[in-house]
């Protein structure tokens, strides 16, 4: 690898501000000490700071030393409402909260970017470091959008990167073109008649329902979806009851469908739908179903996918930097490839749990690499 | 009826009493406003008071103007972790708390029997009001015999009620021997692998083997139990996930099991522990079943409850005073059954709504007719 | 036991008729080789025979030496679809044909018993052996008795028995009025959408469905029927597809529900419908359920419950000649007992399998016991 | 379209053989009044003719005018266990076989080229018309490659086509490379304890469980199967009971798993295995899977694939002659692709129903534009 010495002198500190930030996980659009720490650290390296974009979100902006083009490049914040299970020193201190899908990692390796372009100005144009808020489905991609991100802070072409614990570390991977799934979110209430548990007879379980809809939304994405046609129907949550002695008068299921093709994402609405009414016919009960779109479909620019290839080629070599295949995760960084064009990619490291798992670890030694290939996008674009 | 008018005289405080418990539930061992305002009134009207038996159970002694027999009437205050959804001008104010299974009705009538008696002193012996605490399935009537309840206020006989939605009102019902089922609950923990939604190829989902679980446990009463043994299996509880982008790693499930026959309770426990065992092997997963016993079987003494059938036909006439049939309902007032003789009974009302239910209601008539009625046991069986 | 000797003298001659019979079962209304062997038996003992009553149905008549009541003995002669799986030298030689009720039992034991009447005459009043064909569900006795059986030869009391591996040799069994479950039998048809078997998502997998919907009914008396009240729904068919690469466009179930009260009856086929409506509407297809009565209550009478005891203290002493309990199973002498006053009883014999297992055996010993007990029916009720 | 005039002379001829076929299908290696009209044509235009490979498969062998190489053009002859429901004046006189798949216009469209190559002569080399049995899942290909096909009629290439509902009429589709699925077959039986259907508690229900099996086995392509590498696993046979009063001992399901990689087959064989040891396990039943491979993964050979597009692009136009994506369907000419270069296309036509439908019907039109796609193969390659 070639990542520059001067990144590399201050790695432990990269080291120091993420362990800081995943001890003390926040939840979308609650990232209040992450943002704090973000624009003080950006302020003390003299970058421009603008702060509350998109509620918790902050914008960086750092001329190179000659002009050049507006190159931005993004990392998310937001840590997951799950309990962290891991042994280790700077695990989360908040419980039912936790870092386990790395953003304080992106965070961290956007930071050290910033600071290696900020010591060295070694670039033509503008670094737009963006530091996004509640990217695990809340919406703060659209929220910073909306917020005027590119009106008041232009940028012409974007880059963005997520850590992967699925290849091996230093491993350097984009897609062109359809990268990552399309998301939907959705609520499912089931309104039965609650009673004494002991007279089952003289209600209608919420329970057994509930179960019974599970079971059967299985076959959406086993009988209903062409196999070639990649999708997902998880449901992620499923709630009813709060004593022994009681058949719930309510269960509330929840979840995700993951697609890349609006024909399918349709389709598994109607087939939700349709057995949302078939249970809600069958036991006499009321089914709500509430759908809605959370993730576009993530599409690479092809030809700034190739250039994004080509910097880590020249990061890790030849070998290390892939085209991968298009994954079922979901990223609303697709929302910003929407207005601006660019490309987005993964970084792997030694931790091998799956994100979103409560044992997730990630290699630091995974930080200075995100930081060396994020400035070098501004190195190479900024002059293109 | 016959019930007395000096007792028809105080009926608007009864119900006053009743609408100031119900707009304030409080759970199970929780008990300390209500506690307190049934201590404060047996005070009031002369009787010797002892708080604190098995937490925030409650004691009153009176003697009546002539020597006799110790006469146990019992009462339970406890309210149901259940959200109210009527609209009474005094539904509960506490979120998530209501009294959906009449204890405030309960605790009222035993009241107003006291009030009856301290003002009439009409009776031989010495009446023991027992108001106890945590009905609901935590056991506050094995918490008062523990705290030497009977050792301290010794009983020859104790008689309890409870009201009953599913009779028309004034009709008062009798089992005699077995009359209420004995009853389990059950905790099961199924610890699956969490991951990324968008990925459940990479985990095992713990919502979708909850829910094979949960249908499958149906067929244990459909299945399993001879259709002529009465038995309830009841899942109340399922519960899993907190995020809609992360298959959780953990769901599980709570309910009650009901029974006569201590066999049929045994063969169930066996039966959940070879299902969950099942779908453990079946997903390679980790289900753990926690299966306790809770009420005992409820068995009336056969005389006594004759004799609660000879009172109660004295108060509504003989069409309305009913032996009934066994109830898969339980009550902990089976374990001061096995400790003292007595009986218990139900009193219909003009409230059809199940009990448990979040929108059952009580009607304030029945108030003066269970307090005639737990009069009247110290009256006739005093002197026995 | 006081079989008489007479009767025991040719107790090898009962077991040769019955290993025979049991070698070569008949399906319902299939029972000619089986009639056959009734008639010329009877014939053989100078009984008056009558063939062809409900199609394969034999009745036999008998004068006893002197004059009295008609005393009616009725006996079942039909097979089941079971494929045998026992390693009696005697087992089926019909392949998916076996006695796995034991009626071949039942028409030895009134062979018997015709034999040691004829044999003695010594019985007042006229014995009727009645030998019903399609006792299985298929309505042998409405069919014997619309084909004029009480018109033709009325009877003042009829008497039946079956045996019971659930009770110890010896010992015989009565349930006073109502004793053996009604059962409606059931077919449901699911037409969804056949394809190829590569491609589910061009058609609607009935398979699936059919799944489904077993797992629902399950729930029907998990949940919806009253513990207190016996209930049964059995799904015992289940069928679809002839190919491994093609999804079947039909799925169809059967089985059978049993009950004491038509009104829980009516409520399961109720919950059915309901069910079958809703995986039409979740899955968009057609369900057609057909649910038919087959059998009623069996009410024994309580008088002539009590002569049945009566005799059969006479037999085996006081404690084998119970009382017993209810029973799910269902019996077309039901439909004999709505027409004429009489009783039905279960003798215990040393096979411990259930019946309609492809395992079940059926110990030699029972059938003079059978027979005796049926013979002295006829002697203490001819005289009554 | 550029069919040659002098095929299009003779397309009635092929409309009534096609006819007679589909009149009187025949299930795979039972095609004998099939092989013996193929035969007869073949002899009757002059083609030297070898019966009895592979059991029922026929060989034609024809020079043509000048030397060359040896081009094999192969179709399939077998029909369907399916149940013919379409009004069509030639529908299968056959009850419960059908065409349903159309090999009957594969053996014609080859009978159509055979006889234009025949009577014109005009190709280099030799043209190896296999006519093979029994396609469907039971080896036909392998057969005839056993039997010595390639050994006794050696070809330097293979081509083969399959009618297609799924793509507009006279529309020609090629997938380079690997194009359909490998299949496995797999059988589960379920030992289960047979028992009196009104006494569930005395056996175990194969049928709930064969249910609960079904709806578990969902989740094997819902579940644990990346969303991005097509599986279909389909249980097509479900098999238990013949009475409606006896629940079943054993229980039967069948099906077919598709793929593209061999590990994922294998992860669904494990996952199969799994979850038949879990219900094992939680009912205490005996679980047998056998799973089988029948079909590998068809490989197109890229460069004949091309070829095969050059000759339906001068069929068809450009316009109609596609490159295809991957479907789930097999084929066991992939077998025979093995042992020789090949590629396989999909011909489009006006019927619009999914093949192994019931429904399914085919447009004779497409018989002259197959056949001439076919002899075209030969005239193109044979001189190559």
């Amino acid at each position: 690898m070639t990542i520059p010495q001067r990144l590399l002198d201050f790695a432990a500190d990269l080291t120091a501000i993420r362990r800081d930030l995943h001890e003390h996980p926040e939840l979308g659009f609650q990232e209040v000490r992450t943002a704090g720490i973000v624009a003080a650290n950006l302020r003390a390296w003299g970058i421009e700071v603008h702060e509350g974009i998109g509620k918790t979100g902050v914008v960086g902006l750092l001329q190179g030393n000659r002009p050049g083009r507006r190159i931005g490049l993004r990392a998310d914040m937001d840590a997951l409402p799950i309990h962290e299970q891991t042994n280790l020193p700077f695990a989360s201190k908040t419980p039912g909260v936790m870092h386990a899908c790395g953003h304080d990692a992106h965070t961290t390796m956007l930071l050290g970017a910033a600071r290696y372009l900020a010591e060295t100005r070694d670039f033509a144009g503008t670094a737009v470091f963006i530091f996004q808020p509640a990217e695990e489905g809340l919406g703060g991609g659209r929220a910073m959008i909306a917020d005027g991100l590119f009106r008041r802070f232009p940028c012409d072409e974007i880059y963005g990167m997520h850590n992967s614990p699925y290849h091996p570390p230093g491993v350097i991977g984009v897609k062109p073109g359809p990268a990552m799934a399309g998301a939907n979110f959705f609520d499912i209430t089931i309104t039965a008649k609650g009673c004494h548990a002991a007279m089952p007879e003289s209600g209608i379980d919420a329970v057994v329902i509930a179960a019974s809809l599970v079971a059967q939304i299985q076959t959406i994405a086993a009988r209903n979806v062409a196999p070639t046609s990649p999708v997902v129907v998880s449901v992620t949550q499923i709630h009813a009851g709060a004593a022994y002695n009681v058949i719930p008068e309510v269960a509330t299921l929840a979840g995700t469908v993951r697609y890349f093709d609006r024909a399918v994402a349709d389709l598994v609405t109607q087939r939700m739908q349709a057995l949302c009414d078939g249970v809600a016919r069958g036991y006499g009960v009321s089914v709500r179903l509430d759908m809605r779109n959370v993730f576009d479909v993530l599409e690479n620019d092809p030809a700034l996918s190739d250039a994004m290839i080509e910097q880590a080629r020249a990061l890790v070599g030849d070998k290390a930097a892939l085209k991968t295949d298009l994954v079922m995760g979901s990223e609303d960084f697709a929302d910003m490839l929407q207005v601006v064009p660019g490309a987005y990619c993964t970084v792997g490291h030694a931790g091998n749990i799956p994100v979103h798992n409560p044992g997730f670890v990630l290699d630091d030694d995974v930080l200075p690499l995100g930081a060396a290939l994020m400035a070098r996008m501004v190195q190479a674009r900024g002059a293109a």
